[in-house]
């Protein structure tokens, strides 16, 4: 079908002010490929919980399930906690029931968005980290022993999940390997040095790595990974790793391409996807039309070509590279959002990406 | 007493080398301070594993436990496993045996070495993380449970523990203020939104903090101070956080200030501590005579003056800042370690540290 819905969940803060300029972007660019694009937007986040007692409606869960794919803004708010403690967190919630295992996490150096390293090298980033996103320590989520002397929670590894991650992992190295000169590479980041779960898991990936004989594989203990993040990140390819860990390197990546204004990530399973900005809900800048949406803008990109391999049709492949494209050139030109010293607004952002379709 | 006993375990790989460097320079240093030590050198690590069956002979380990202070090279080789796939770490062993629960990494630019971040006040990069050394997920080590299907660890975090770790990081903060400018502050660094284990240990640190009002105190998440690590790391002064963050954010840390041969460590409990360079065994380069020894001096420097806070005189206190401008020197005067790029090996940073001592 060359036409599909996506449920749009905006939530907290500047989450409404990035969709929006999303969604805005997205309707000229469904023209112009001639693919249809309808959109339901959706009730959910702290906000909401604060006004009604429920942070993620069950009427808001089945619509995004029964969706082609779910588009989400930010959701969360610092002051705004539930009983336990922890904040409310619909995305979570979305990564558990609908299994998104892979949450991939794009590190990429747009052009003419500032880089964090002095080395020369760190234009050339460009990798792509694969964040299991439905067990590890998360497992524990909601879930954590507390008593008056101590709490604990629980990492839980599972074969079955690294495997489909593993194999995510090898399937995205292939493919970016023929759109680009080198070889492409896995590497596995895990602290299997310390921890039996962490060689189960190392175990189970060497098995899987067997079945891609084409593709380059490898291991890096994270706390060295966080290192050479820092020292050679424009050596690494495709990193997959444990749930908590790629939340800690997926915002150190980000931090070194222009910070989360400019991380787009994407948590999918084998039947759904989510796809939103790296960032939360910002609430020193919420409200104020200065929120850079280049991240949504980008995941939604994410969103249409995944949709375009599930089997919408070429023009869902042909807009996902031509919004990217669009962003990096409107970047390239000089384009600057408040995140990097500019004044470019969050309409002005989309006005410029928008110009740059069809054009 | 201004005569101490240092028990000196070198360990594996580049470990001995920098060991005999630091040694090298401590000589001359205790004669212009006029301060006794005596080293007695100790065997452990991988390589005895292999050659003995035992990493970490009892009798190693009682004569480290009997000494003022603990100055150690590396441990542990990536070939050599122990039959749950994990590696030989001694470190650890004392860690958890004399209950060490205060990680000291100083993340510090030194005069003349590169810095990784393009931004001009990178040069100003000036913090301590602690990371908590006993507990956290690393309670788990060894521990962990491994089936056919999945595995699991448990991640613990003590009100005990947690209050000293908090009550050591504001001392350290209060004692860092009077030699600064700026006032102190602590940051806890946890991930206290989604785990009820890091609410509960801020929660501790918030009633620990109260009897601080001098010091600023904070709270951030681990991934967005992994950002913040990259994006404004000279904002930040000392932050206390859980053991596998710990390990993560420090090697981050270390990446911003010249890589692992300039990152020192303490690992600090109530009656014992252990001095170590933060960097491994480098199977890559080991026996070349070219690793950089300057984390070890920098750790040994810190041991001096955590043995005169102990009462062991202010000779120690002055060989240890003498040490620390020493090795600022001869960075700030030219000398270029292998690391960073240069020719100068391991004997020749000893002897251009050794040379600015009493000139
Ligand atoms: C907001 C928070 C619950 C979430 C997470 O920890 O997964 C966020 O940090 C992320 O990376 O998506
Ligand atoms: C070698 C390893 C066991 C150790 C750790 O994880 O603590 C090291 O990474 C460190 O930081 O001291």
């Amino acid at each position: 079908s060359n036409s599909v819905r996506i449920a749009v969940l905006p939530g907290d803060g500047i989450g409404t002010e990035v969709t929006e300029a999303t969604l805005a972007v997205l309707e000229p660019l469904a023209k112009r490929h001639g693919i249809g694009i309808t959109t339901e937007v959706l009730p959910a986040g702290a906000f909401h919980y604060q006004a009604t007692g429920e942070g993620f409606p069950e009427s808001s869960f089945k619509a995004a399930e029964a969706a082609d794919a779910i588009l989400l803004g930010a959701m969360g708010w610092p002051g705004i906690r539930q009983v336990d403690g922890t904040e409310i967190a619909p995305q979570l919630d979305l990564r558990f029931r609908l299994n998104l295992y892979a949450g991939v996490r794009p590190v990429r150096a747009i052009p003419g968005v500032p880089v964090a390293l002095a080395h020369p090298r760190a234009r050339d980033i460009d990798l792509v980290l694969i964040r299991e996103s439905t067990e590890g320590l998360f497992h524990s989520r909601g879930k954590g022993l507390v008593t008056e002397d101590h709490a604990e929670e629980t990492l839980r590894i599972t074969r079955k999940t690294t495997e489909k991650l593993s194999r995510f992992a090898f399937l995205l190295a292939r493919r970016r390997a023929q759109t680009r000169r080198r070889k492409g590479r896995v590497t596995l980041v895990d602290k299997a040095n310390v921890f039996r779960a962490f060689a189960f898991m190392r175990g189970v990936f060497d098995e899987v790595a067997k079945d891609f004989p084409e593709v380059d594989n490898a291991h890096h203990y994270v706390d060295a990974m966080a290192l050479d993040l820092i020292r050679k990140p424009w050596d690494f390819d495709v990193l997959p790793t444990e749930n908590m860990f790629g939340d800690i390197l997926s915002d150190l990546g980000a931090g070194l391409v222009g910070g989360m204004g400019f991380s787009p990530s994407a948590d999918i399973g084998d039947d759904h996807a989510v796809f939103q900005p790296a960032h939360g809900t910002a609430p020193d800048i919420a409200g104020q039309g200065i929120a850079n949406p280049t991240a949504t803008l980008l995941s939604a990109a994410m969103m249409l070509d995944w949709l375009a391999a599930r089997g919408a049709g070429q023009g869902f492949a042909d807009a996902a590279s031509e919004l990217e494209n669009a962003v990096d050139a409107a970047f390239g030109a000089g384009l600057r959002t408040a995140d990097i010293g500019g004044r470019d607004g969050t309409a002005a952002v989309a006005k410029a990406v928008a110009a740059r379709i069809g054009g």
